[in-house]
């Protein structure tokens, strides 16, 4: 499938090649017909949470699944009774013991817990079904879910199991003395003898180990096979006791949940990530697979997947902060307006967020925006780089916007809307929230909280009109060249919203306001009306200025703010004037000149800050 | 400390009220002097991995530490001896017993854990010292390196514990029989009862908990307490043995590391995030406090603590996919250039990454690597976004290097070494890749990867020289008017490297290029020399607009790419030009704008790019 092998194939072929050495242990014997196996068969897969496979040596070999399979009857137990039934059943606890002792948790009335062969009888009784085909039948879809192909039954180390099982015989007839199964135990026994004997390969169990590692769901068919609240139970059991009395040592070295059955294979599940299936006859004093133990090991520590390893860094979760008399939004404003800004802006602040919030990140966070607020009125939360929000950032930024609310604050987030990924927090903030403080970007959150901050200084009524004699234009001409160029000029009016150009159109006309303000936008992705504001033009300012050039094509969308009057040049018009008065228009040329190589400077300037 | 409670005091206090209500249990009293503990106290404290504290209720209470005391020794002992002597002298196996069991793992001739007594008492032998008074400094100032302070000792506890610990003796004394402590077991026994009598509030053990957390160094004073490399030791041991026989269920209901003491206290370790304590005398049949394990289960519950109940999402590794015909460096090139590049570009890729790099976000990106390179000769993976990379990110991406090296591809990391954050990352690539393949940006790369394509081609001779009657400037100008401008240029030379004009001087002189190539730069942070190229301009082309606006500065960098050749053009010749012939003055600047207009489409275009 892969042209070269990989980085992951190279790591697990030279793994292979060198445990394949490894001597000790040998095959189970206590399943007379386990004990036939050959000791140098070897084979590991890997299955990724989107069904992907990795392998190496005998991957394709099949074995019997023996104790792996109780992991998988008891997430079965949960999904089927709840955790609270299935407690009364089976406990949780690790025992210091081997895994078919027969010691039972007599305080409670249950076995310690589901992965020794008491728990595991216990919950093989719990598998749904009316009859013992109903229940055969319920154990059959639920490996099938799990593996993704139905899974054969091996004959003959089933009936070897059954012949020779006494051991759990005693087992069940203690359970059934003390009432902890109810049905008979030869029964109860055909059922986990069963489970037991199902024929899997690495591929298969690793693809086992993956759909809980997926949530529940395998990854090559989604289908469900374990609820999704389940899962950490499972993980749990199966770090806690999946390795026998090996399972502290196992955790301790390797740190994964893991589960191992005597036939010589284990299952790590590396949640969110992968499945990891080892499979080696030979086993240990302790049940567990020696090569598959050394593997284990190795896999772990090569790429630090032990649970306790590693950490994510909860500095993180704060990119970059901006103060809003240093960063502004590019809304046009008046220059009263502007100077407001410049002394008082800093009563505005900006949080760049970033990467996954979860509570240690999102506290940080927080506490940063409770710091802010010390000195800011409004606070802008920008969730562009925001990865992703657990319950905890969801519970946290809630009560965050309740906070900032009792001191009087203003919390607006912007880039919140329109995350898919970050759907659960929009809806615990958007509670919460007052009007406008769900901004679609960070633009127009800054423009939110300046009108604010303007209005509260009794700012921000419309700026007045500006003369034709005093537009930017036309600076630096005589009142009888002045007089030339409003000749040439057509007097045009938009209404709010009204579009004076649409980005991609001919561009027929260079627009210049004398009243009013203009936002020039771009489209962005991400959902139908987001756009960029990349600056705006006020009253004496000019745009378009594409139609200057001959077949030029507008590169962004002019959008009327509010009502707007504006004189139109077109290029017949400004050319006829050239060849008149030429004077006239190198003043007006240079004058447009100024204007753009401004407009290039901000625009460098928003790359800058961007690029960061 | 903060001006109004935050949303985790709010919910402290809350859940503080709430299960102040909560009866059960009662203080311990197998050590007299404890049963004497008010039953109401109830304290919570919480100290992020920055010191920062959150407390409810009877936080700075203090009691005695007891066996919260072993996970603190435990680490000691891991740092004095290493794993391998620590686990000869006690083992990491979880029971099904209680703390004060005498049960020992006869078969290693050990205790089974460090959090019950007889292993505790195993490892407060291992304290440094070469004699009581000695082992008492010791234990001393590492508690001190935890707490931060000096912690007193309760006196009436350690004589109360000293005069009644005969369960203890007993267990002392059958461990020195077997042979699994050497010394007097009175002499061990005084060291354990001391330890177990440090005097702390719930502060001072949520700070304790945030040193493991913060990988062993105490937040508030710096001071290392516990090395790196035992954290996820010490952690594995607390997570599976902590909690006594109640460990399982806790794992399973809580799913954090904690130690519990009969104090009435339980400290929890959310690693890398934060340490919790609890303190309420009243302790369940287990010996756990009952306001504690409720107090726990709700925290994790309301923040998504349990270590199984999230994990990353593999997913979010690839952020955006780029073909080399759609994006392009800004490296000026010759049109049959261009053209080679919009044919063949799609031979480079970039993968723009993001986020923490793991083991199942890592196998993402290199897997799409790997698909990638059936198609693409250059392969840029673009690192501007990647938060963390960790052991097994360095492993597979170094593995790629190599992958893509035996595939014959070009593997060119951008944005990687300068990345703080990445450095181990940095190393690991740096070993196995070529000269050029790690490049300071993504548009360093791309213009690279564009070389090599073009000169595989034979193509990226140097252009030609640009005649001065074929300058954009000059287009539509008859040869006469073209010979009056070149009356008023002054012809330039400048060596590869050299600065055609700085960002911030005062523009003196706009450039035309006759030969070779400027790049327009804007300097950025994160290192010297880092910067980011606006565009570039070759052969015909025109740049520093900035000298045809008065007192206008630079508002970047143009230096040479190669040797170059222009003609420079001051604005009083222009100016002088413009009066003896405005026609070709009109004509020049209509050009200059022309061009001024396309770079503000592309920085545009480069905005919306980058806002995505």
């Amino acid at each position: 499938m892969r042209a070269t092998p990989g980085p992951i194939d190279r790591f697990l072929a030279d793994l292979h090649a060198r445990l394949s050495g490894l001597t000790g242990g040998a095959p189970a014997t206590y399943i007379p017909e386990l004990g036939k196996a050959d000791p140098a068969l070897f084979g590991i897969a890997v299955a990724m949470v989107d069904g992907t496979l990795y392998t190496a040596g005998d991957a394709a070999h099949r074995f019997t699944i023996q104790s792996i399979s109780k992991a998988f009857v008891y997430g079965h137990a949960l999904d089927r009774l709840g955790r609270e039934a299935v407690l009364r059943h089976v406990g949780v606890e690790p025992t210091g013991e081997s895994f078919n002792s027969i010691s039972l948790d007599e305080a409670h009335n249950r076995p310690f817990n589901p992965m020794v062969n008491a728990g595991a009888i216990a919950t093989a009784e719990l598998i749904e079904g009316d009859d013992p085909i109903a229940r055969q039948a319920a154990l059959a879809a639920l490996m099938e879910r799990y593996a993704g192909r139905r899974l054969d039954l091996d004959e003959t180390v089933y009936h070897s199991e059954k012949a020779t099982g006494h051991r759990n015989r005693a087992i069940a007839w203690m359970m059934l003395n003390s009432g902890m199964i109810k049905r008979a135990p030869e029964e109860v026994l055909d059922l986990y003898f069963r489970q037991c004997s199902l024929l899997v390969d690495a591929r298969d169990l690793a693809t086992m180990g993956a759909t809980i590692a997926n949530d529940g769901i395998n990854p090559r068919t989604g289908a469900r096979a374990l609820a999704r609240e389940h899962v950490p139970d499972v993980l749990t059991v199966m770090n806690m006791c999946g390795m026998y009395n090996y399972a502290g040592q196992w955790s301790y070295e390797i740190g994964l949940p893991a589960k191992s059955g005597v036939s010589g294979a284990i299952l790590l599940v590396i949640p969110g990530q992968a499945g990891i299936a080892i499979y080696s006859p030979p086993i240990d004093a302790n049940g567990n697979s020696v090569r598959g133990v050394a593997a284990a090991g190795e896999i772990a520590d090569a790429f630090g997947l032990h649970i306790f390893g590693t950490h994510p860094n909860v500095r993180n979760a704060i990119r970059a902060e901006y103060r809003g008399d240093r960063l502004r939004s590019k809304r046009a404003r008046r220059h009263a307006d502007l100077a407001l800004l410049a002394r008082e802006g800093a009563r505005i602040r900006v949080i760049e967020a970033q990467g996954a919030l979860y509570f240690g990140s999102t506290e940080r966070l927080i506490r940063r925006a409770g710091e802010l607020a010390v000195q800011a009125d409004w606070l802008i939360i920008d969730m562009r780089r925001v990865l992703s929000a657990d319950i905890a950032a969801c519970r946290l930024l809630a009560g965050l916007v309740e906070t900032m609310r009792a001191r009087g604050r203003t919390l607006v987030f912007a880039h919140l809307e329109d995350r898919g990924s970050l759907a659960a927090l929009h809806a615990a903030v958007a509670a919460e929230a007052e009007a406008g403080t769900l901004a679609p970007g960070r633009e127009t959150a800054l423009e939110w909280c300046e009108d604010r901050l303007i209005a509260l200084h009794g700012g921000g009524a419309p700026a007045r009109a500006v003369a034709f004699a005093d537009l930017d234009i036309v600076a630096g001409l005589s009142p009888a060249e002045i007089a030339e160029v409003a000749m040439v000029a057509v007097p045009l009016a938009f209404a709010a919203g009204e579009a004076l150009a649409r980005e991609g159109d001919e561009a027929a006309l260079f627009f210049v306001l004398t009243e009013g303000s203009a936002s020039i936008r771009l489209r962005a992705g991400g959902g139908p009306g987001r756009s960029i504001r990349l600056g705006s033009v006020g009253p004496g300012m000019s745009c378009g200025e594409m139609a200057l050039i001959d077949r030029g094509r507008r590169s962004a969308d002019i959008v009327a703010d509010e009502a707007v009057r504006a004189f139109g040049f077109d290029i017949a018009g400004l050319e006829s004037l050239g060849e008149r008065h030429p004077r006239i228009l190198i003043r007006i040329i240079a004058n447009i000149t100024r204007d753009l190589a401004e407009r290039l400077r901000l625009a460098n300037n928003e790359i800058r800050a961007l690029e960061r």
